[in-house]
């Protein structure tokens, strides 16, 4: 079924199709827009619906605007509309090199724990002192997905892909000054790590490596 | 345990601490270098030992130089040392983009099958024509993990991306010319995929792919 | 013939040599500047002379400078200044991937309108659900021109291009963040295409995508 | 319909959605693949069929594999299979900046001539010299569409666009040195046009822009 | 000699070296910082001290902490301390692409007026209306030496180098959007250009340009 | 030993492992991370905190929330909590190529006199005027270690490179425009220095420089 | 006077309307292809034709094919086809910073020569060894042009324009490795000139330089 | 004193100024150049003469046209002109990540060797497999100065940066493929390292390194 707006067509299969239903990206829409897209999903029985890279101010007008509970994350930048109950199930370790990592990693975390995921959070984590890793190292090697989120250089990525058994999603963050140029310098590294078993996602894309470990997370433990 | 060859240092416990033994990336190795690593595995009990990116000459002088059995690849450029028959679980479907994509999607394939995945391949099913996707859409949404392959513009990825319940792993290649600039096209689509659910290996990293495909099928099929 | 305002050389000549008058670029030019430019225009009998790229606040002033009549699309940023009626032949289609592209796709669909061409609007249409744009392929099947809309990875661009008959004109977006890098990404995705019939515009260029459309849809009619 | 080769799927289907046969990309193909599709094109009734960036020695070893008759054009590398008599209408004018361009020029004009146009060829009309251009502005400004080729600098775009009536496809060359960046600085060129009506393809893309005047000529002259 | 400021050391001796005074670069230095420059330089005897790159604010503030007269030329964002009449002689043509490039020529302008020179100011003469320029030629052909200013594609220092006898200075601008790349385009296509004789300075560099032009036209002239 | 703050895991072994205190980088954190953090420190017997990218507003608030004594320097945007005499040995001179690096050269400084180390300031002394630099060659010949900082083409580090004995840290700076591009012009000309001798670090990175020419002076002295 | 020769338009009015013939390219142009150029502009009187960036092999293949002189300059890879004595005016003096880059210190040698302008020749004066340069402070300062080549960090052509009051044309080479990437960072490096005066030409262009150097040197002397 | 061989101009002084005679870079110079040079110096008393990058052909002709005694290390592509015991002092550790980046790593033992400094060499010590490193911790903290060199991701650099007191000087390898685009991935990894204490060398430059490293260790041990 499509529900059209005008401005959006919604999806409204896709939880049938691909296990879970559409998450908003609220950055470049308007808080109208964001408004009329929750309200058409809760009205169609949609429940804990994500709405993300949304600022404080946005997410108070969404609220505003809308009939039904909206819960806002300040530190994952992330709205929950017509939030309910989660049962979670799993494992999924997010691990991060530094404390500006922090609001890529909550992105992650509230993502995956709204999708029904446990999330183990070891955060400031960075390569320069590697005994902080290693000393979490059963955490790691009993997760079921790990997502490691780390700007600059991005060597956690590798140093973490080194000592799990379970899939890495890396997470570059635009963290970082001059030749990181953006975010790049950490993208670059992580598709170039010498750890198999590590894939990458977007940088500062907290939202999709949480989506990607769900899916692996409950996968596994389905059967 | 470690090795010490001097020019290398094997890392024996890899298979305990990560679940599958190392594997020997042959394209900036020498035939003796690769013979004396792939030897000290085999002495070590390894079997099924991965040597990937070896053109023919090399793989024929590496054959020529070990004491034990050597499978080639060719379409692939793989050489299995010391090969021994593998149980295989699960599915993981490879999808690619277009006829030329091939030596990628069969470095994945190989890899993956002699980690123990069933693998159905199904190539040449770019966007141009949506439809020879689109009636294959059965096979994707039964698959435990799919790998999508596609250089030029890796459109490829978003659509498969739409169409399937399980992780997607995402392969740019260098296929192309101009403005493809050795895979940064399809790279950077892929990062940028619209849909959830996509993570991304390096360009042309078909090896990559399958052992993250392999992670997650096993770890489904093992429950 | 030409006039010379110091500032600028109009170019009275133009609908002649190439079909339609001078379009004036209105983001680095001052209020000032566009209102004599405008007014230039209007007095050599210039009708729904068309100023892109202007803000609510510098198309105030506009207004209120000249003694023209002006009509501002807010969602377009394009002031139509001496408006006229405009009579429309033919049909280009405008095809977006996400509601973000909005901006883009409104400064396409008003210039293309205000050139005498129909415009019908199919927004939101990204290739995540693929079937919503499969549900209009009637509807692309049957367009003079069609332009395709897309930030992110563009892939829009390529499977539009699978569809259509006619010239299909890509406009990348700079909507997306991180590995986007301002459009880039679709950019080069568009100029990779594997689907023949795609030339492209620079990124969020709607205005050069709906004036070659608009050629197209009218050398088509005017047989 | 679809034929299945394994390493590639026919799509029998696109002449009839998309007005043309599918054109054989020659240059990452083996000559048994492109043999293989080929005949099986030629046994489903297709004529003219294009093989395009194909050198002779493979042109040569493809002809060898087939039981239909085949032409070579060297200067476009372009073989075509199975050809047949072509009825031409209308006229596309191809420009270009020097003579080192012929390559990607005549990769365009074999194309726009087998699909069915009159082409006229105006090579060697760099801005260097701009009466060399300015003294062919009647074939500019009397054809149906223009193809302007140009490396280094690319500047020929815009002045051919401001010299047109029609749609004019930009195609940038690899042609240069140093900065030129393998085309990149042509290709950003042409993007940036302030000519409107100018449209852009792949570095060095002769057929992609002679596909698309081919469309455009056939839709003028179709009515 | 110089003179040592702490932050600054003064080289009086650039005039006797080089031909003219040091100029004052005051995007990053403070208010303070440029007086305190400024009036050294004054006390030493340097009439026309140009101060590039300062807004009106700092060119207040500027004025306001020195002891010596100061002209600000807001259209060139340059300030020019302790002023004296100049003579003038030869003659330096700029000429520009775009309305938008101004604040860039008339940094040129002013700079290469104040040091001496006859400046013939052509605006606007972009090469979509290749005529605006070529009316022109007689001014290009007389000229000791040619500026040409253009951002977007760049065309026009082409062309003008295919009109000129003497050595042209092209100046690439910031103006445009997307593909520009912040001046990019406009810079590798006048580095590429097709017409012998042309030089490139900086992207936005109109004083360095009017700098060059000036040491050619006062060699010629003063043989 | 480790102290877990949950945004941060403070490594107080590092002055032990490395020879110096944890440096705090102020730019992505709260005022109260980093008041927590340094509060931490401090109460282990921390002196000398370094908290470096710190606006005087942050610094501000950081020295309102704890109950340590701070010290802000403005030019180098360093803030020192718990600040203790420092006995200095050695010498390690900072050369500038212009009056705009100075930030840059003070964070260096600032950071090398907390460390304990002599320090000499050469400020402005850029190529254009080559004298200002030889003129102090015999600092240069004397010195321990040498930071080179310049911003532009950064020709500064391969001319010193060529007058000293002792190691360089160069240090570009984003100080330009245009084809700058945000310090690369520098970054990359110091990375290719023909002189022998000169090693690099991030663009703008005064502390990273300061930090290792402390350590080359510090190993020098302590001998 | 334009004699068509299919691929090419020769331009015989080059001479009066710039300043000197047309120069071949002879890089992407068949042996064939140039030993038609020159013998027609041989036909029409031209002398020292000037082909460049060819080979020895190719240049043997043109000398056989004409029925003109030919000399071959084997270290600027230029050939003269009809030579004839050249008065020598003035003075130009090429200064490089490394022996590696002397091929294209030789294009700009060869070439001004046979423009008519007195050379000189400094050779591997590189800013590592900056008394090398400064020995040379003579020969800089009584040019009337100055041509600074150099790869790498490209340093020198900042300081040379410190010691100049004539222009100086600067040569990014592509000499060097790794982030050298292809001559980019001389260039970036070169366009950033700290030195006022410096203006720049594309990565090996000897040829343009020389160029504009020989047209400011006879500009000077005509007088 | 300078001795000038045209090509060539030899900086006789450097020992003196610098600590260490020339070093001839081979790569770009021929075999008459190296000779003539290599003599020249032993000709004034230069021993252990350095001639980098130069492979086996062109030194063997080297070796062939001197007089003078000449080894050649193969695995390092270093010929010693001229070669002279060497007393050898302090420690300089050499690690690696892969066994690919040996080229690089023996560029530096035998400069460094040849420079007169002992030398460690840890090969193979990726940080996929952690422990193969931190086994060797004690070599890392007792070493004067340390080399880290590596491709891919360039992790190790940051890895062993958080290990050391000592200065760590970072070279990145051009070893790996795809988005590593010739060494930047690592280059910027290392450029961005969260280990202070790290400086960079352009890529693959293991000479340069050891240079610096030669430059501490000595400065250390002469105290």
């Amino acid at each position: 079924m499509e529900i059209d707006l005008g401005y959006a067509k919604l999806d409204m299969d896709r939880k049938a199709r691909q296990g879970a239903d559409e998450v908003i990206y609220g950055e470049s829409k308007t808080a109208v827009q964001i408004a009329g897209i929750a309200s058409a999903m809760a009205d169609n029985g949609c429940e804990n619906i994500l709405i993300t890279r949304i600022d404080a101010e946005k997410a108070k007008a969404v609220t505003a605007a809308v009939s039904i509970e909206c819960e806002y994350r300040a530190a994952a930048r992330i709205l929950i509309a017509n939030p309910a109950p989660v049962k979670k199930t799993g494992k999924i370790v997010i691990v991060s090199a530094g404390t500006s990592d922090m609001p890529v990693c909550e992105e992650a975390a509230v993502t995956a724990e709204t999708l029904g995921n446990n999330v183990v959070r070891l955060y400031d984590c960075g390569v320069a002192g590697i005994h902080r890793l290693l000393s979490h190292s059963d955490e790691l090697s009993s997760a079921r997905a790990v997502i490691a989120v780390a700007g600059m250089e991005g060597a956690l990525a590798s140093v973490v892909g080194g000592l799990c058994k379970c899939p890495v999603i890396a997470v570059p963050t635009s963290v970082g000054y001059g030749a990181n140029f953006g975010g790049l310098s950490a993208l670059l590294s992580m598709l170039n790590s010498c750890s198999s078993g590590v894939s990458v996602v977007n940088i500062d894309n907290g939202f999709g490596a949480a989506f990607i470990a769900s899916r692996i997370n409950k996968m596994t433990t389905a059967k």
